[in-house]
């Protein structure tokens, strides 16, 4: 187990956790936080290894990144005062996670045969996969889409672009990489202190839903 | 790229138009409008290549497959009076991305190691999975299911069925896809034209939420 | 086709009957009931061999996988009297698909190059995977997650970890699947019976959702 992997086990127990907090927001129980948690701490890195085709995931090759979401299940069940009073750190934590499963994920994908856009879609989806996922099961329309979100998709994406470009320039990876995830993590805790959002489109489209046209 | 792929292309673009006007109808950020319509283009044709084992997907081994949600999200968001006035014709374009994503989804099923049926069910995934996402991402029952929906994805069905009967016949591959592009397409303009609707069991069943039975 | 394939297809037809009663309970039409129904019969299957690596998954290699669920919504269209009547046997094959699932779905995974608590995870995905989709399509929150729900991912889970003891301890297979899938089974009645539920945790936690933090 190298740096990488630390960091990369690190992030999905921060993404865990938020997701844990979100089931005991909805009145989960237990088998309900632990889903939700594992959901959102892996979701995302289980997509990017099936559509890169490293089949069985790593996620389910190592057995550290199944025990890592249910140990966060247990802490926020068992010391929910200790959660709230991390709760500006796991802000800062998933900010961290967000920049790191970014680079990760990119990395990774420069090294399947896809495309280089796809690369960098590769690494975003790794970043927000799992939160996407996480706000659908609890019945929620994704954060990420809401017009009153601050920034977070661009964050991830332009972390992966970083990754990406620099493997196209032959830039040694290592530094690189630790580049892209400070740079995606900056933007991320920019976007929260001076709220920065995501421009909206400036006005309604006046067509009736494509789908119930008669 | 030969026709098969422009089309493909073509009916991406206008799957992924219909994802960005259901994102500005819920006034989603612009991140939501790329992430709609780039879900709606391509989840049908990545969840049918990750199903017969084409992985990496096509969408991801090729870049043009990526640019052109990303033109269509800036089309909508740029020129919505440009989306409003040629609403009749994208429900068109529709039916007609409809048409070939079945055709193009189930003959690329019947060249992998999949049964006769699930070809028929690989094509109609192709081109109705998209939408189905697309729905469920904004938070709205996938509107194929609803009852006073017209039909969508029985002509999706149908297609896909016109290619694996042909291709079980021997029948020359190109006109085939074309035939069956043709019928589904017709069969998807009659329904809105005429209303037609899938039958709508009788009546309801009597029985509690198999769930929550105590 | 041997005995076990018997018995997965038992409870796909089982597990696609709950799916049509939903898709009838929110007056879907015919689409939706044989779209609702096979996605709950034959998803949990399908994700488990996308994860495991086994592509085509058996469900499009074999046709039988994909006729089953098709009979089970022509049976719940034309005769819903007769599902109402076997509404408490449903419940008991649900129990009973349940433990079936987890069993195969964890013997299967155990011959993966995953690791071992992978292979438990990836037997219960099997087992829930199917009824989890079903109620994010039908536009709820997945019951598996409420805190009034009777136990379901946790009778799942233990089948799994039954399986995937004996395989460690190189127990001969087929008596140990067997008995996984009854200790399965007998949870989830019990259950059901004596109305057990899993624990919830004990207090909300107070802080804002993480998502939408200034």
């Amino acid at each position: 187990m190298n740096v990488t992997d630390v960091l990369d086990l690190l992030g999905i127990f921060v993404f865990a956790v938020s997701g844990c907090v979100v089931a005991v927001k909805h009145r989960f129980d237990m088998v309900g936080l632990v889903a939700l948690g594992t959901v959102t701490g892996l979701a995302g890195g289980i997509t990017r290894d099936v559509l890169i085709g490293e089949i069985p995931p790593v996620a389910l090759r190592e057995w550290e990144w199944l025990v890592v979401p249910i140990v966060a299940a247990v802490v926020v069940a068992v010391l929910p005062g200790w959660v709230e009073r991390l709760s500006q750190p796991v802000l800062v934590f998933d900010a961290a996670g967000l920049g790191l499963f970014a680079a990760v994920g990119a990395s990774r994908a420069v090294d399947a045969p896809v495309s280089i856009p796809a690369a960098v879609l590769v690494g975003a989806i790794s970043a927000i996969g799992g939160g996407l996922l996480r706000d659908v099961l609890a019945g929620e329309v994704p954060q990420i889409f809401s017009a009153d979100s601050k920034l977070y998709a661009i964050p991830a994406t332009v972390g992966a672009l970083v990754v990406v470009i620099g493997d196209e320039l032959a830039l040694p990876d290592t530094p690189v990489q630790i580049g892209a995830a400070v740079i995606a993590f900056g933007l991320r805790m920019g976007a929260l202190h001076f709220g920065w959002h995501a421009p909206i489109p400036r006005r309604a489209i006046e067509v009736d839903d494509l789908r119930s046209r008669p």
